[in-house]
């Protein structure tokens, strides 16, 4: 199940990157389940990770690695999560490592590694090991596609977006792989995200870039409320479409790059909740008049967290009462519930903190029933916005979750 | 559907407390839906309300008459919560309690008003009116079950409960009734609970003596993590049982009523928790360990409110993994989840922050398959201890949800 989610196409190969996925024998139905991202030389990275205390063994190696040295490859697996693991987690994910970096004649800190699937189950590593010298001469530039459904877990579509532009009359592409699909919360929920630029940057800016594009756009979704132990989001520039270096965030070549670069992280955002576990809506939240952004993300996590509000979008129920609930549980000071109106799409439902006068259950209804809603509250209280994506709750989330082991 | 709820028996009745319910047409399908509640002359009243900013008319009402006036009567209806339904709203519940002041000879602040339901509807002022006189003819001191029925919303059992102790070698009564089922959660949940004793005790202490109450009962149970419009608890000392005045907070008796009290606060709170929309478990979430209250309080609720361990709860799946990732997300500074120790029941799962050496699935399941079950998690860095109440997160709920209009 999912919502207004196309299967991926025409994406672009990045200078600099090469890919390969194949099945380690990790899942027991046999399915691609590892896959290698080769970086080339001079090619500059930045991620985020989990905010989870309780993090992955895959999580703390690949923070610690990317502290020491620029990566050469990004070794994922789906399937087992290594977390929960304890010290054999972290002798199981280096020793991936470094088989990884003898077979490539790179230092083992020049590999991150990271896990997705199952928590507190070893990690195979006799299958990955085995596995990893194929892998390594599969690589190519064309394996985006085949990567997105590798590391796929409960997501039932692949997550990939490409995109390009023109910086000084070259072509720079963008592609991006994800997945996602449950325990997805901001901060870095149970998603990953590998993004791969071919522009030339430097690596502070690089940084900075990421941080602005996580925050509008991973950090603004929210399927269960649940935060992942693995969560990781990676951005690579590989600096081989010559590109002059961009060391200027105030130039006009930053702001197009990170423009696109947005766009690219948003559409995997929302793709990953378009396949949230059980969805069948895909709701966005805008909240608007606030009086500053803080309070405007607390309302509209606190709508989109709320499992009465989510049930009712799942019942196609225009539930206005549920809503204001939400809303005034947010935490605000000195809410005034009489200024506030909301819409679902251009339809007012409440205005003055109570039903609309032009209110119908007909009217309502109709826009409830579609699986596409937005949502729209206003605080009427000062001049801040913010804008998130979630899903409902429905059977099948209970479904999934009630027999898949995370 | 509930959990180890039974049909409450012997209510004991409390001197000075008078009961009447009889169905005011509320509800389409007739029922006792209309509750009056006569305290004598002389009786202390001491109440909390909801902490959600959009609160209903009654609640609104009832703070006002309380702050003015010590209550003659409450007045409490069901089906509908007259919240979303402002000036018409207050004027709604100002004119019912008007007419009861009228018919009984009583000020008009002297009547509380509370009303549970269907949020965004018109009281149906004129059936409540119409019922109002023959509900007071009917008072009587043995109705605490049928008031208690006559509150429930979607409820399937009465929640009552009696207790009594003897203080200076008099028998003081304890009865208290209550309703939840949805929306619940601390803060005062979509409940409502109307406590009576004939005990003889000073306002101030018996505002002590309710906030001590609440804080250890209906504060601390969670069924969906959403907070309602309308709740209250209204604490009622009647001092018809000619004890001593109690005025000592130190003394013997005002620490021999209080326990007793707190014991009937608890059993109503787990009563509202037993019978939770969709509840198949009822589980206990002891939190030890902590450096203060309230990081006891953040994991238990974290806990509480995940979705994942929810639905895994309903499953039977002992699946600690979902328990430590949500720990790892309540937001602890410095949490080391090397130290941490979970059990179900008294059979340990995790120790040092890994599946236990112990664990076997087998073992685990057994008491995952239970109906009740306490889940103790040891943080191992502090003194501090909490426990809460929860349940399950079952498709049951959903159904709930996604048809009952709140």
């Amino acid at each position: 199940m999912s919502v207004g989610l196309e299967y991926p196409t025409s994406l672009l190969p990045v200078k600099g990157i090469r890919l390969a996925a194949e099945s380690a024998n990790i899942y027991s139905n046999k399915r691609d389940d590892l896959v290698l991202i080769e970086l080339a030389e001079g090619s500059v990275v930045s991620a985020v990770f989990t905010k989870n205390s309780f993090c992955a063994a895959p999580v703390q190696i690949a923070r610690q690695h990317l502290n020491e040295f620029e990566p050469r490859y990004c070794l994922i697996n789906a399937g087992n999560a290594n977390a929960g693991t304890g010290k054999q987690g972290l002798l199981n994910s280096h020793s991936t490592c470094k088989v990884l970096a003898d077979l490539t004649d790179c230092k083992e800190m020049e590999v991150l590694p990271f896990s997705t699937g199952v928590i507190g189950e070893d990690l195979p590593v006799e299958n990955i090991k085995k596995t990893l010298p194929s892998l390594v001469e599969q690589l190519s530039d064309d394996q985006w596609l085949n990567a997105a459904a590798a590391i796929m877990t409960t997501d039932t579509i692949p997550k990939a977006v490409s995109n390009h532009i023109s910086i000084e009359g070259t072509t720079v592409n963008i592609t991006g792989i994800a997945k996602g699909a449950g325990m997805i919360k901001p901060d870095m929920a149970t998603m990953l995200a590998f993004i791969a630029t071919d522009a030339n940057i430097a690596k502070e800016l690089l940084n900075k870039m990421l941080s602005n594009a996580v925050n509008k756009s991973f950090n603004r979704i929210t399927i269960d409320g649940d935060t992942s132990t693995n969560d990781a989001c990676v951005l690579i520039a590989t600096a081989q479409s010559n590109n002059t270096l961009i060391d200027n965030q105030d130039s006009e070549t930053y702001k197009t790059l990170e423009n696109e670069l947005v766009n690219v992280f948003c559409d995997l955002a929302r793709s990953i909740v378009r396949d949230g576990e059980g969805a069948t809506k895909f709701i966005t939240i805008k909240v608007n008049g606030g009086k500053e952004q803080a309070e405007c993300l607390a309302v509209a996590y606190k709508i989109a967290e709320s499992p009465l509000v989510k049930t009712a979008f799942t019942a196609s129920d225009p539930n206005w009462g549920r809503i204001l609930a939400a809303i005034g549980n947010s935490g605000i000071h000195e809410l005034d519930i009489s200024k506030i109106s909301i819409h679902l799409d251009n339809f007012s439902i409440v205005e003055n903190g109570q039903r609309s006068s032009t209110y119908t259950e007909f009217e309502a209804k109709k826009v409830m029933n579609q699986d596409e809603i937005i949502l729209s509250v206003s605080l009427n209280r000062g001049l801040c916005m913010e804008e998130i994506w979630t899903t409902d709750l429905s059977h099948e989330y209970i479904t999934i979750n009630a027999e898949y082991r995370t």
